[in-house]
Formats: structure tokens, sequence, C-alpha cells
């Protein structure tokens, strides 16, 4: 089992690298659910999301021969692009398989952070058999977004930097997709804080790991038609462990309370998150779980959302 | 003269109810303009934007007498939002006057905060009337948006933390419409680092001040069309003499070089500020003054913009 001074080593590995993102509070909120919370803003992470310590942390892990070869995976998302940017930093060369129908801005981002992009077919077999195809020839390690005890080190320094920057909470709400972030942030709270309860947010549309949760084993979902694109993962049979033992409550939001909490977000608070972002918030209003009089955390995972359609909106209020 | 003393002791009276806005810095701009950037967020402050800042000073600063009567303005920007929060926090009646056209949005934000809203024809002149009336009526002590010493020496508040914060600069950049803020900067910022240049930013479409600045006496715009909708307001003479004294240069910026710095603050650094927000860094972004190897402070205004249309398109994404 990972233990929280696993942790707090891989802080001290990637804290001069990963950025130290800040802790915001809002007197709105506050108001608004009679509580005292603490915003973990990951959507000012170096590109945007937390993802960035997990993939920092893994490569720096590896051996000189390991790193040597490359690293590689089949992730589109934040992690392609976290893999890419903490590789170029590292000296390391970073491969990413994407589908071919992937949008051209997600395949310039992973490029722009230095990675090669390698297109495949858009299903998951043909991803898988080309990622293995690559591995077989050039020895790259492959780094999974979650399924990876480094990763979710990487990913517990979050609540770890929270809760030493806050001190003592009562509630830690964490989104959950694949489990990394919910194994590292139930880790570094209950290691920190004891007492304190790890409620695990989840959107209805993709609830395997609440299903999971109720049912004790592994329950994987087959659609997973949610806007919190970054929540859509399985969890697997690693993080499910850690989540059984740690994590109190899972819950569950609809789309609507993840539009809304976005909603108040950037309009309230003034801080772009994604719609994955601001499950855990969803959470904090959807009020299932009792927060008043208490100290919250909130872990906001990250803030990379197409904003092509808003700007096409304000480009035309200037002309041309 | 307005002194740096005057804006110390308005941070003192300030300092308790509005927030000490977090200054941000991000590595890609950094690179960009390959200078130690440092962003004063008052999109952060309380109600969005720096205005906040000298209307509770104006307010605090009131006789016992003129409080018991409240006061009145006829902005229906940031600075009615202001002016009613700062109010109803310090126990004062607040009246606004706005136009019976202004977006419902507007008259509701400015009720929320708790102040009385007059509705009077859409021009100058019946503004102008109703509000004199009203004074004439219940004693109201106005409170002029930037021509008045204690919302310039409160607005002053934000550079003097902004500097108290990232240590001595190089360069301020500050944005300009009415000029309070640019009053209130340029005396912290000559006061605090003397040999620090203070930059002005105007939209060209709203180019008064960069006119005044260059023919020695105060022009007026009749046109101001542009996004920026903070900024399109003339100096005054209290600001133009503060601004010849203390400010370097005005800058102009095109509408499209706010909307891409705008865009940059919201995609690359996940900052919701609006247009009037963004001018300052468009400054800085149109090259216009070498800041290479510099420490350059960059006030962001606000943060208020209607996110209306925005979240449509997230709505429609998820449906009903």
């Amino acid at each position: 089992m990972i233990t929280l001074n696993e942790i707090e080593e891989a802080h001290k590995r990637i804290k001069d690298t990963v950025n130290k993102t800040p802790v915001m509070t809002s007197r709105t909120l506050n108001d608004r659910v009679k509580a005292n919370v603490f915003c973990k803003c990951e959507n000012y992470q170096r590109m945007g999301a937390f993802k960035m310590r997990g993939a920092f942390n893994t490569i720096s892990q590896l051996s000189e021969e390991d790193k040597a070869k490359g690293v590689i995976t089949h992730s589109s998302g934040n992690h392609a692009q976290a893999l890419a940017l903490s590789a170029r930093i590292l000296g390391v060369k970073a491969v990413v398989v994407m589908p071919k129908n992937s949008p051209q801005v997600k395949v310039n981002a992973t490029k722009g952070y230095g990675a090669e992009v390698v297109l495949c077919e858009p299903t998951l077999a043909s991803r898988e058999e080309t990622t293995s195809k690559l591995i077989a020839q050039h020895g790259y390690a492959l780094v999974h977004p979650y399924d990876n005890d480094n990763i979710i080190r990487g990913a517990g320094t979050a609540a770890y930097e929270l809760i030493k920057e806050a001190g003592e909470l009562d509630l830690v709400f964490c989104p959950v997709g694949g489990g990394g972030l919910l194994s590292g942030t139930s880790i570094a709270t209950k290691g920190l804080c004891p007492k304190a309860k790890v409620i695990a947010v989840e959107p209805k549309n993709a609830d395997d790991a609440y299903k999971s949760f109720q049912a004790g084993i592994v329950v994987v979902n087959k659609t997973t038609n949610t806007i919190a694109d970054g929540l859509r993962t399985n969890l697997c049979e690693r993080t499910f462990a850690i989540i059984r033992r740690n994590v109190d409550q899972v819950i569950l939001v609809t789309e609507q309370e993840i539009v809304d909490a976005m909603r108040f977000l950037w309009e309230r608070m003034k801080i772009v998150v994604e719609p994955s972002g601001a499950v855990s918030l969803a959470g904090v209003l959807s009020g299932q779980v009792t927060v008043e009089a208490m100290r919250v955390g909130v872990i906001l995972s990250g803030g990379n959302i197409d904003l092509e359609a808003f700007f096409e909106l304000v480009q035309a209020k200037i002309g041309t």
C-alpha cells in the first residue's frame, strides 16, 4: 500500500518543477454552504491539470536506461500533455498514441509540449495494438494514466499541499474517474488528518466508482456520456483497493449540477475550470453531505477546456 | 496632491474588508515576453473588480451625518456594485441611478448587493437630473467613480499591495479609463519604486488619455466604441493632473490586441478577466515598450463579464 511518507517523498521530488497551486476561498461560497471551503486550484498547475504531478513523478523515477528509451501512453487527454511536458523537462522522449479522429487542438497541444504523436484507428483495440507494437520495437516505458503507483503518489501531492496550507480539514471532496487522483488524495488526507472524511464525487452518467464501491468489486460502465470528459474512465483494481480502504463515501452528481458548479466557479470565483474540475464542487453544492460549520477541502482538478466557441462570440463583437 | 502615505493609510483602513488579491505569474507568459511578469489579479477582488477598494475607502471616510443619509452614483458598471456592497457592509444606504434600458443582469446585480436602483431615461442629462433631484431631496453624498481623492487613494492600494508582495519593479502597466486606477497606481508606484516607469494602456478606440497626454490638456472623445466597456470614460482634470506628473507613457492597443490578451489570460492562465481587465496585458504583449529582462507589474483590473452566451453553449451540450 502507498503511504503518506511516499507522497511526501514524491512532493520533495517534484516541488521545484510543478506549480504549488493556490488555495482559493470565496466569501460567497462560504456563505452559501455555511462552511469554510478551501479550493485547491489544480487548473493553475503547469499544462492546466493535476496530471503534471504524477507524470513528472513517474518519469523522474525511471531508470536511466528506461529514460534513454522514452515513454509512451495512449491517453489523449490531460495525461498525454502532462507526460509530454514532463518528458521534455527531463530530456526524455515521449510518444502519444491518439485516434486519428482526435480534435486537431489536442494533437497540436500534445505536439506543442514536444511529444511525438502517432495516429491510429479510433478503436481501443487499435490504440492498444499500436502502443504494444511501438513498445516492442523501441522499448518505450508505458505510463498508464492511473494504474501506476508513482502516478498515484504524485497525484496525492495536491491534497498534501492543500492540507499543509489550509490546516486540519473535516472533509475533502475529490472527483473520481480512473481513481488515481482520488487514491492519492485519500492517502494524503487520511495520513495528515485521520479524522477527515474523504468524499468521492462522480458524474451520475459515469457511475462505475459508485457501483463498485457499493458492490465491493470493480464494476465497469459500458457508456459514460458525461460532459466531464476526464472522468469517463473506469477504476482499476489498484485504485479500487485504495479507495475501498480510504474513501468514506461516493456520491453522484447530475450533468446539470456539474454545469452549475462550473458556472459558479467561472462567474463568482473567476476561475476557468473544465467540467471534470468542477465535479467536486458540484458534490459540495449538491447538499448530499452535511458540511455546515466544517472546514472543507475541494480539489479542482483542471482547467483545460476548449474556448474556441466562446472566443468566436467575443470576436464577433469587435468585427472582422 | 495625493501622497503615498495617504494610500498607505487607505490600505490600513480597507485591508480587513477588501480582498488581498493574489499576484499571479506564468512561465508561458514570462517565456513569451522574456521578462518577469507579476499580474495583480483584481478580478478576484470582492464584487469582481478593483472598484471595491475606492468605494469602501470613500464611504468609510464620510462623516457620520453623511453616512446616515446615504450615498448615490449614476455609474452603472463595477463602480455601482462596489458602492452598493461597500455601503451594505458599512450599514449605509446606497442609491444607483441607471438608464431604464440597462441590461437586467446589471440591475439585478446592483440590487443584489443591496442598493436601491432608480431608473431614468437613457440620456446623460436625465441621469444627472435624476441624481441631482434625489440629492436635493435626501441629502445623499454623491460618490463619483474617479473624480474623487478617496476613490483614487483606495484604487492605489492595488499597486501598493502588488509592489509590497512582488518587490521592486521596473515597469507597471495599468489600464486607463477615467484615470482613477491609473492615478492611484502611479502614485503608489512612484512612491515605492521611484525608478519604475508607469505605462498607461488605453484602447485605441477610446484614446482620450493618449490625446490628452500628448496635448497637455484634457481632450474628450465623442465616440468610444471599444469592447473594453470599463474604459469608455474620459479623464477629468483631477486625474489628468496626477497622470501628467506620474505617468511615463500612454500607449494604445487595438480591439484585436485586447481580445488576444484576454484569450491568453483565459486559456493559458485560467483567469476570467473582462476585456477592460486584459488591456494592460495587451499593452505588454503589443511590444511597444521594451520589457526584456525586466520585472514587470500588470494590473488586471476586473473580471465581470456576462457569461450567459457561453453557458448557453455549455448547456446545449448536456441537453435540456
